[in-house]
């Protein structure tokens, strides 16, 4: 069997150990050759490949970033390449095609599963918004670099009494935040799932410190956003796709706290480092076990699926389930980490 | 209402944690008090207590170790002290008792539930082998380390053209050795599920070696062991409880490769590093659910459960289910990861 | 003997190792006693001490930030001040003063000195900016925590074929950009001490891409500044002395490339991450020794002194010449390094 | 010109980087070609070559290990085989050779030297006991790992009212257990400078715990020994240039303060795992730092020199000065240390 591998969208954690885990399973365990398409679906497009063996994933379980390259495609030239596509893969006799990717990539694969191309889904997603997976690679090592980043504020915020404002990813979903708010002990949580009221943000800052408190320390998803009418906002243009955006929430709404609390806010954008790097072990077992359940999945015929994480088990999805809406944080776990902020 | 809580059994990283979010749900949500008994089952049998409040927890989340102390106790001496753990309960007016800990902690504490006393119970253990719970705190923190450690063993393995085995825990179930293998890319991974054939273990090594890899890092659980009659075992005398003990399984099997193979082996035992510290973000994360879920039942009266991870959900389970039988690695995990050796 | 001890200027990661170190030596070797001002100056200027002895040093070693506070006080209030800060000193029967600090703090030390106050000073800056020492602590955990951050960012900026700017702390000196900068094999390094020509950045940015290289990082010092009339520069307003600043120097300068070599530029502003949380060894084990070297100095009525690493061994050198100038990076060492960018 | 190169001795973090700075620095500010001779001097010895080029040591800045690989070679066959080094050396037309090793390497580099052939050494020992240089690279990595994990061990002894030994590396110096000891905050550092009265150090151990302290963490040099007479100690074979060998002081220094305390004693090996892994900033800048002066003073002329730290710069010293003696901890550091014990 032929396996085409592709790896669409941001940078994540574990990318690389999901290349290296459906190359060594396909050629180890089945006698099976894998052909990798380079930047995403624009190397599907533009029938640019490399060919993957053993030699070639070596030492790839602890680099971060994604040894195929990725780029991001709009969704109409996805649509208008299909029948490019089809006849790319079949040019190489790729048997299945194995996308890892997030949303935007899950639905392209979706749509080339229908179209009748064999495939199976690998969920990535730095944000943890994919439905029907407990979890995603990458979403781990995020969280883990912004608590360390944030343990290393507490201390500097103590000593000056200040606010500090942490800015981490998750654009639709908070999940980043929820977590690394929990693990790091924040005193404010911010998520888009829930728009913030300005004035309720600051009275928080004001009793904590009229209770004699040394600081406080907020983290605030890149895609929370206030009440409508409680803050200026700032136009933030519209982002490749045509949505409007609201950047840098985190900065405004230091400045707004200043202006209403008389307190010193430091603001801190994580980025592009929360997506870098050697992955965690979590993430590694995590993209190994995936690449390795997708792998058996083509070689078995379960196609049209996703891998997915399901309490300590690997299992398949329909990929059409997958992609039908996003994963955001569920009120049940909001009031859960709320309860320890305050 | 009074809460009673008590940490048993050898450290772990998040103990603190949950002894943070104890005390923080109850006085916070429930406007209730907790009282902490010091040095594990001890404290509640000889009357040692300690008051908790919000004040005393801070600063615990990310702190190792557990502020209460912790120390073990005979079964019999638990089962003869029932009375008296009762009358010291009652005493102090305490409602409910929360004990965190692993399998012996657990069984005292369903023993305890039996006979009345109002429990929920917490799980505890570096090895993961707790039953009806998908993980427990802790565990990621000494899979963390393990994997740092085998990280940093593969580069000097590789300079020199050698055999380098690591012995993580795990004395009854391969948990961590599988996780870590898994992450850093270990060749062998010896657990106690699978008794190894020293031949076989050897023949790897030199195939490696005849195929022009450049090194062999080998994962061994403590507790594994060799099959009967396939290598000379050094006596380990036996434990507290009367055991038989199989101590140095890494640098005895060592010594054995190195005899069959005239490699160069060189090993590392991680031992206490693995417990101690601060726990990783994901640890931070449970060990918080799992203070705050417990402490939510206490108040509904939910007792004689336990807490347990399912998913992403805390759930309760009965205490009797979770004592029933320890958690080993599946023979299904274990061919998992097996796909990755040699 | 009756020892007065207190923390000027920003945060560093090793000042509570110093505090620590003090009270230690005082109390355990001499017998003497420590007290501290809180807040820097402002305390010794307002009389709000605390007691110091080895309980509450306790943990200290390992702890980020400073447990007595530290607040900026304008140079004027320190002049006007002069004689409350002496009476201050006679009515808590302090003997020497050791103040802790950067360049501000110590030339404060320098003016007490002077008005006959017996000082020992401890020099503490980030920035590595002060003069006849090697090094100060706080140094290499800045150089640390920053050297992380660019390997993460390494491995997204080549999945993407991006240009990658990091700010990086050092208003004056451009140690900590050019450290980071070698340690973690940046392409390109701007410093404070020679304004950069944009169009010679560009230039860089083209010819590496032009030769098929995946990837630009960029060390960016936020004192770092183009030459003038090569780029617009918007105005960041004046800090607290009135001096004009400079802000946002790595955000601007990537909206330039992105306009000038139309590659994708991505600004990651490190922030005060870089002074927080638990120092180095180096630093932890440079603090204790600063800490105990001025003890013994203070002891030995070696006052008007700063302690000062040179080599392997603590000197103690004149606070007059310490303060006399900042240690900027030399030609030579700024020679050295640019010989691996390009 | 045209450059030798070869690692010898044990492994050692950034290595690689000192070969990519030669590499860089040889062919893009001189011009010139690097080659390097496997596995140290056997390579140099056998003719086993390997050409260095920029692409080639791409991405050694950040890797543990050795690229060129290291074996340990008898000195006496070094001795007899100058002449065989000496044709090789002009066979590939070296002009300068650059070895980098410890003490074993720098003196064959000395005879080397003698014998007329123009060599450049640079210092690697982990140990740190190389003279006439304020530091090697290696030896801030190993530290920073011991550090860490003694920070591990603090809160698990806490919680358990331990003695936790842990054995670093050492040999003859024990700078790592001096560095290592002051950094995590040890209450006992043996090294091999100083014999150790066994007595004393129950007496330390049993003091602590009577003062109510809660744990007891000592730090073991590798090649620290009892005063003769104080205890047993079993026999440890010899080494392959036939010196007694005392091994495991660490695991029979416990069983002893075990049973003269009867306190319960863990001890930890922490082994190659100081020597493995990624350099730490501090390490990666020192080595790219000597491979740049090494690489200037070869298309110089000055040979028979050692590069070294001296403070802030790196100084040529005179490879007979390098060898004469080994750097060994001096009792004023010694005592500097042992002020904070107890």
């Amino acid at each position: 069997m032929r396996i085409g591998i592709l790896t669409g969208g941001g940078d994540c954690p574990g990318l690389n150990a999901v290349i290296r885990s459906v190359v060594r399973t396909a050629t180890t365990q089945y006698g099976s050759s894998v052909i990798g398409f380079r930047d995403g679906w624009r190397g599907l497009l533009e029938d640019r490949t490399t060919p993957l063996d053993v030699p070639a994933v070596d030492g790839l379980l602890t680099r971060g970033g994604t040894t195929l390259g990725s780029a991001r495609v709009a969704p109409e030239k996805l649509h208008a390449g299909l029948g490019d596509m089809t006849a790319v893969l079949a040019e190489h006799g790729v048997d299945v095609l194995v996308p890892i990717g997030g949303e935007g990539t899950l639905t392209a694969a979706h749509l080339l599963s229908e179209a009748g191309v064999p495939v199976v889904g690998i969920p990535k997603t730095i944000d943890n918004d994919i439905d029907c997976t407990d979890l995603t690679f990458g979403f781990d090592t995020a969280v883990s670099i912004a608590t360390e980043m944030i343990d290393r504020l507490h201390t500097t915020a103590e000593s000056h009494q200040r606010v500090l404002l942490v800015e981490v990813m998750g654009r639709h979903a908070g999940w980043i935040a929820l977590h690394a708010g929990l693990a790091a002990g924040a005193h404010l949580t911010l998520v888009p799932e829930e728009p913030f009221d300005v004035a309720e943000v600051a009275k928080i800052v004001e009793d904590r410190f009229a209770r004699g408190d040394s600081h406080v320390i907020g983290v605030v998803a890149e895609g929370a956003s206030p009440l409508p009418g409680t803050m200026l906002v700032r136009d933030g243009g519209v982002d490749e796709y045509g949505h409007k955006r609201f950047t840098g929430v985190a900065q405004q709404l230091g400045e707004e706290l200043e202006r209403r609390t008389g307190k010193e806010v430091r603001t801190t954008v994580l980025g592009h480092v929360q997506r870098g790097g050697t992955p965690t072990s979590f993430d590694r077992v995590l993209a190994t076990r995936f690449g390795l359940h997708a792998t058996v999945a083509a070689h078995e015929g379960s196609v049209g699926r996703m891998v997915a994480l399901r309490g300590t088990e690997i299992e398949l999805v329909p990929l059409a389930d997958a992609v039908a809406r996003l994963k955001t944080v569920t009120p049940s776990r909001l009031a859960e980490t709320l309860a320890f902020t305050g």
